[in-house]
């Protein structure tokens, strides 16, 4: 193993990532920061995106002034345009192909072939039904889920035409969709044009390679991803939202490896799909379940997560978090995990080399994604609770097998459950349920601003590093955050999801309004996928406006005073996302290296002129102090453009405020 | 430039292209294999497939020893086996989405929504309406060619069953694939999920990440390409075959740069898709057309192609072939090319740099490809004569500007048009049409067996250099051989595809059925997705012996003396092609370098394990006669498990022996 092992310190601030990191080097046990280090030196040409490895007469790279071309004369914008449009369909897939399983489902738990599934929302079901332009009135639950069920599974395959969920976004923007020809007409279809549009010898017109992509990316964000939130709310309830009656209540959870329990078998969940979680949370509350825990000597089963399924459970839940993406090898190097359940993404393939050396049972669940030395455990959704129920008694069995079990300390509480709906709800009460006080308090000043962050963590840079001190610096600032996936756990982990702690960090208005409504300053809004509540938030902000131009603060996405960020992006999922996000007028900005900066051309393109036809850019930026910056800017400069007056002064957060805030 | 410059003679022994090489280097004109020497050396990370640009934690390597393992954990098979499939699907997606276009067309023919565009081959509209489970009885052509244009349209977004081409394939094959899971439910989903299980942290089973490839690449095979081929037939002709009446017949053509015309306009047609370059094939007869070159001081206007384009006029149409891919920058270089209009795949950037220096328009006509220097005509399929005739002009109007000209003399003639219908008329007559006499022949051993050669040329090596000894191997050992793409083009340039003179290359059996019936020994099947042509023929031969077992010589695919290869290949669309192949049962070998060889594990599994599952196996060879040998041992061996002898003794072919044939 390399010698150039970094120090603990520079490697995070997370203290139980610290001290799990500490035990895990002195089992030898290899992380992905220690293997990142071996990788060293990159390869320039792949980390700048001129890298071209799309057909057998390469691998060719451009060397400015001494190779410009290809073998088949493709120059760097050409080269980067395919890189760059390719993880955009890598990650448009992904997404799509889990709003694929969840839309399958659905329609079979419609139809009453999935037991164990069942329709929860019913007032979600009813706004679905209607952008799927399904008749409601005089129907029976079923009737209309079934139809729902049918047209969700058709916009996969869809040919022609215009997703329907695009129908959601505001006027202005659809006009600028149709104009340039980027309105997907099915999910699969823009991404199989993509892939071929990218082959070699095809388009070589970086601005026309990248309108397919955008209609890849648009197919993820109003489409794969869409359905995969609208449809899991609907099956599984909507964050915030009680199943029937109830009171609408945030969701409390606790984040951190801290949440591991030493006498409770340990059952952590781990990859992107609720499908199978959903179900182990169900099953896992049996009183059969529980004793046979008791019966092999452990307390009761807890059951955590990692990643975005740890995100789609503690949003509906509050089932605890043990960590987001860098802290997969952390749970297990506690020597505490029983059974780690992954399903599909983002799981590191370095999990299987760990079981050697520890007791736990690493388990895939999809045909999908399977490992050589994991144990495939095929789940079976056509008994669901059945299959639940064998995955437990497995983790159970294995409890007794427990060698050393050393947990860190720390985890930390959090709010979650904010869907747009919830927000809504929150912000207006509810029966004025409205986004009115989120564009009214943002008209008046006292929110400057809204702020997505979003994304996952990356071995080429410190876990959370840049995560929470942009977040931190964006509330200051008084910007609301809402935030997703491995960003969000970032923030629960350091506190900022719960009001008591971190209205201190936020600035003045932004806690005033935060303290009246009673939520924290940066909001959880769920998983990857759950990006396009954030669209759907987005489209709200604008309709509220149209309807009452007292309220009006933009009359499309790229005039509202927000902007996103993925510090610490490392999946294709990532640039699909952000680009869903450009091309739906959000400015959005990238912690890291960026795969396009091989081609200034293409880059300018970008991170300049495609303002002109979106109304926003992308842009990029090396530490969170810049990044929040870059925000904030764009925040002003958007309320400039409004007329709603500047921001208050900037709040810089220096090292020394750090420090400070630290003690 | 590069220094490194290879002869002229070490590049080609195409003469034409020697000649036209030597004009382009004493002008400046930097060609492929310039900037192939430029390029080198080559990084071996990505020629052996153990580069991982999969996420932005890296770019990460394998250094066996060293680094067995990239950040995530991936190790050599799992990220071979990713870049493999993710070849795969681009391949797939590109041949997809060119059947998808033609299905659109054919739907919109049907309709009469397309004029010029007509249902030409009645009699295969309705064996392909079979297929597609469409009643054909007391219908109206029109009527049954809309319901075949729906269900093909619909093939694409389909979401489950399987695919319908798929029934044309044996029994003993189906099984295979439904007992291994990999039908295809649909061509873009197959695609689509192939792309989600390559992302990042999902499926990390390299047998699994390939079985998913595999699904992808039969989608192709027996999905998008044979899409492509049978609606082709249907609207522009089956080739062989006359429009209406007339009597069948093989279609002759010439091959090389020299069917050029120093006093004609000469519009070159570039690419794969056939919708547009046959409305110009027909435009270009027009007499006002003609008309127009003559007073713009040309003799007329002389249509030739290059690539996949050409394959399919020439297939059909005897038009001229100037060129296959490596060609194409030469045939700009000779200065009389007054248009080239290129549709999609495989055209090089390159081109465009070539304008400066002369006077050839060059013009993209698809959405799907542009060019930032190429003039942009879309063309308008309502109205495609019109659109036609307007490229038409832009030719004629640039044969003025022509400065100096140099077209090698070089062509050869040959024939073509061999579609599996056309191979069934030609040997068995108009009324018992059947593979009998080929099946026949090859039981009592004057045919030892079938080979498909097909695939591209690659700046990495010698234009043609694999590919014509090779095949002059094969036949001389009495292998037939059917060609397709630019391997076809490599063959007729050599003669190989005219009877008078590539017979006496062809051994003794061989030589005397092929003189019987009246056919090369080499056969032109058309273009890369005519490959489809190969998969129809091998499951007529395996049927023909289902149905009488004297003239059975396998019941399955794989069981057939048969083998396939492609000897210079660089698409990504020859990896699509070499999996449907092995997938469905045919022994492949490729030249060059293999993208996998940086994993043995997977390259093993590849070229040895998967026998036990589909019964055959990627191979690879590095000179001609070791690829020839190696088919004919494979066929051998097939033979002798068939039972119906060895073949002859193998007639080697040493250097002394290929000067000798030279001379």
């Amino acid at each position: 193993m390399s010698e150039e092992k970094k120090n603990n310190e520079e490697m995070t601030d997370d203290m139980a990532s610290r001290s799990a990191l500490e035990n895990a080097r002195d089992s030898g046990v290899s992380t992905a920061w220690d293997r990142y280090e071996q990788q060293k030196p990159q390869c320039n040409f792949g980390t700048e995106g001129i890298c071209c490895r799309i057909c057998n007469m390469g691998p060719c790279r451009i060397i400015p002034g001494r190779q410009e071309e290809g073998v088949c004369g493709a120059d760097a914008a050409t080269i980067v345009a395919r890189n760059f449009v390719r993880m955009i369909v890598g990650g448009s897939s992904a997404h799509s192909d889990h709003g694929r399983g969840v839309a399958q489902t659905f329609l079979e738990a419609a139809k009453g072939e999935a037991p164990g599934y069942e329709i929860k929302n019913e007032e979600k079901l009813k706004e679905v039904a209607e952008t799927f332009d399904v008749e409601t009135e005089d129907r029976d639950i079923n009737e209309i889920a079934i139809e729902v069920g049918e047209k969700a599974v058709a916009s996969f395959g869809s040919q022609e035409g215009e997703l329907e969920f695009i129908s959601r976004a505001p006027e202005k923007r659809k006009d600028i969709w149709r104009r340039n020809g980027v309105v997907p007409r099915g999910i699969d279809i823009e991404n199989v044009e993509a892939m071929h549009r990218t082959t070699m010898g095809v388009d070589q017109d970086y601005k026309n390679i990248l309108k397919q992509g955008t209609k890849a990316a648009l197919a993820d964000g109003w489409g794969g991803s869409m359905i995969a939130t609208e449809l899991q709310d609907i099956l599984f309830g909507t964050p915030g939202q009680p199943e029937k009656g109830g009171k609408k209540d945030a969701v409390k959870f606790d984040a951190n490896l801290g949440v591991l329990d030493e006498n409770m078998v340990n059952l952590v969940v781990h990859g992107h799909e609720p499908l199978i979680s959903e179900m182990i949370a169900i099953a896992a509350q049996e009183e059969e379940i529980q004793e046979y825990a008791r019966e092999k000597g452990a307390e009761g089963i807890n059951i955590s997560g990692i990643c975005c399924t740890a995100n789609e459970l503690l949003q509906r839940h509050g089932i605890p978090v043990a960590g987001n993406f860098l802290q997969q090898e952390l749970a297990i190097s506690t020597g505490a995990v029983d059974m780690m359940m992954v399903d599909v993404q983002c799981i590191m393939q370095s999990l299987e080399r760990m079981l050697p050396d520890y007791h736990t049972k690493l388990v895939t669940t999809t045909e999908k994604a399977k490992m050589p030395m994991a144990e495939h455990i095929e789940f079976d959704e056509s008994q669901p609770l059945e299959s639940a129920r064998e995955l437990l008694k497995a983790a159970i069995d294995n409890f007794p097998k427990r060698e050393g079990v050393n947990i860190p300390e720390e985890s930390e509480k959090a709010l979650a459950g904010f869907s747009h709906e919830f927000i809504k709800y929150m912000l207006g009460g509810s029966y004025r349920s409205s986004y009115w006080p989120l564009n009214s308090n943002i008209k008046d000043g006292k929110i400057r601003g809204v702020a997505g962050v979003v994304g996952c963590n990356n071995a080429a840079m410190p876990l959370d590093k840049m995560h929470v001190p942009m977040v931190e610096e964006l509330i200051a600032n008084n910007v609301l955050v809402v935030q997703t996936g491995c960003a969000a756990i970032a923030s629960a982990k350091a506190g900022l999801m719960q009001p008591e702690t971190a209205l201190e960090k936020a600035g003045d208005g932004l806690a005033e309004v935060c303290e009246a409504v009673g939520i924290p300053p940066v909001l959880h809004a769920g998983a990857c996928v759950d990006n396009s509540r954030i669209l759907n938030a987005l489209a709200e902000m604008v309709n509220v406006g149209q309807e009452n131009s007292r309220l009006n603060i933009g009359d499309d996405v790229s005039e509202l005073p927000v902007a996103g960020a993925a510090p610490e992006w490392m999946s294709e999922k990532a640039i699909a996302i952000g680009h869903y996000f450009v091309t739906s007028g959000v400015y959005t900005v990238f912690g890291g290296d960026f795969p396009t900066v091989g081609s200034e051309v293409f880059t300018e393109y970008l991170f300049d002129e495609i303002e002109d036809i979106y109304g926003a850019t992308w842009d990029v930026a090396e530490t969170p102090s810049e990044m929040a910056g870059k925000m904030i800017d764009h925040i002003d400069k958007k309320r400039e453009e409004l007329g709603i007056g500047e921001g208050a002064e900037r709040v810089l957060f220096d090292m020394d405020m750090r420090r400070e805030m630290q003690e």
